[in-house]
């Protein structure tokens, strides 16, 4: 459905519950708080639900008002499946009515779709569609926007970042995104326990496919004993890719209830997507995922084997 | 003078030896060969002057043509004083004719001379300087502007980033430069040594006033067990500053000639510079160094006293 639809669905209806996704990055959420405070500019009642808000995002919260309502309408961004949805996805269900996303594979079912694979992150969506509505961009959206953004492109270094990412990027910093405080706290800080986690980490690198792929892990014991969460977490599936000569970095994240969360990033030699697919995952060429069930050394085996098999 | 001066200066003469500085970085280089390159075009013999040229920046020298000519021109391009040219500062000092720079501060002394300290990059002046001469700007012109200036903004993070660095980005990357091998290069490449060192500097962390300040260190032994070169040793300033919470990142490399050589970050509540000219060094408000005597943990005692008494 094109971005005009989209625009007259906003319109007509009200009441609006906006998800994101599980394990929330700054893309669903930048999109989640900027759709929310455009859609009270325009009068209409909207809250944004989480499975939970990380605090380095609490900023994304500036300026939204908290509305009491009966939830009308349900909107759903950046996000790729229900499968996404956590903990509200019993609630939610097969009760979405418009679904906005960037992802290449979406299985959301809803009313109004509309999927552009080709943005960069799903808040440049939102710029376009906020501009054909003529809504206000203020200094809190674009920070939302902007935080969407930089998080999904890697503060544009990743390959999904085109022209239109940039010239937006310019222009959010026009209209006032903190994009000082937002780069600092995104891409320059990291925690002490963060940086306990990356020296674990980097015990953890395994080479396969002639150094051309990189393993790393993190089981529930290195998690219990630097006492950190998920959220924590993000981030680390960047630091395998990175090393000289690699190709496709795999990042495995222990689950609580067994088996492993699985991060793919390749770079343009390796469709990552499709190499998770063959477990049952999915996601971008560059960026997927999926879960491997097992012991950390028979996950880690079934990931080199196909891997090997793959390149 | 004015950009349209500069652009008389460069059609009026021939024979341009290009000259950028020392521990010469993306933006010199990247201003260097863009500048060569485009002279070549218009017909005029060129050459770029480094004191050298660090691997990761070869790809620059793509369709630059060797030629043989004598010197009747010189032109400093992303050098701020004289004092910069390192090994070439005998033979070429005293003998600029056209200096362009973004420095706040230039002690050039040249017959034209253009300085803009609000561009991000020096490359960011010579793009407008193409474009008013109506130059056709290559994928090759567009891979040097492109590095210079993703290099010189830590790839858009840093607050010197403006709404017209990204559009050029934007025009840049539509012009066809490879930012994928570059960004990929300049900003998300570790080698495996690098890996390496970060696990044992990691190790080294301490904290002191009331965790403002963290301190690491490199000595010679970690570096004969890392095989290190000081080369590869840059860049780790940055890492103490990035804690969340430190105001101060002390870095400390100790020297062949014992003692240690102390690059000091901070944030903009604390003056590094004054606080190394303690230590009779100098530099930036936010990056200045030092030199402290003594053993490891001589001088790291003294560095501590004297920050827990500065902050």
């Amino acid at each position: 459905m094109s971005l005009e639809k989209v625009a007259d669905f906003l319109t007509q209806h009200d009441n609006y519950d906006i998800l994101t996704h599980a394990y929330p990055d700054g893309d669903t959420l930048g999109s989640g708080y900027a759709l929310c405070l455009a859609l009270q500019q325009i009068g209409k009642n909207a809250r944004v639900i989480t499975t939970n808000l990380p605090g380095d995002f609490e900023f994304l919260l500036d300026g939204v008002k908290k509305q009491s309502f009966d939830a009308q309408t349900v909107v759903s961004v950046d996000i790729a499946s229900e499968q996404l949805l956590g903990c509200n996805k019993e609630r939610y269900s097969g009760r979405i009515d418009l679904c906005v996303d960037h992802h290449e594979i979406n299985r959301v079912e809803a009313a109004v779709k509309h999927v552009e694979s080709d943005a960069a992150a799903n808040c440049e969506i939102l710029y376009r569609l906020f501009r054909l509505m003529k809504l206000d961009i203020t200094k809190q959206i674009a920070n939302c926007l902007y935080t969407g953004i930089s998080t999904d492109t890697g503060c544009f270094r990743y390959t999904n970042t085109t022209a239109e990412t940039l010239r937006i990027a310019a222009d959010l910093l026009e209209l006032g995104a903190d994009t000082e405080y937002i780069n600092k706290v995104m891409f320059e800080t990291k925690t002490k326990k963060k940086i306990a986690l990356e020296r674990e980490i980097y015990d953890t690198i395994e080479y396969c496919c002639g150094d051309k792929c990189a393993i790393i892990f993190v089981t529930l014991e290195m998690k219990k004993k630097l006492n950190v969460s998920d959220d924590e977490l993000e981030g680390l599936a960047s630091i395998p890719r990175q090393i000289e000569g690699v190709l496709v970095g795999i990042t495995m994240r222990e689950r609580d209830e067994g088996g492993f969360k699985v991060s793919v990033r390749s770079d343009s030699h390796v469709n990552a997507a499709e190499f998770c697919a063959r477990f049952g995952g999915g996601g971008h060429a560059a960026a997927a995922g999926c879960t491997v069930k097992g012991s950390l050394d028979e996950a880690k085996a079934k990931l080199i084997s196909e891997i090997e098999d793959f390149i």
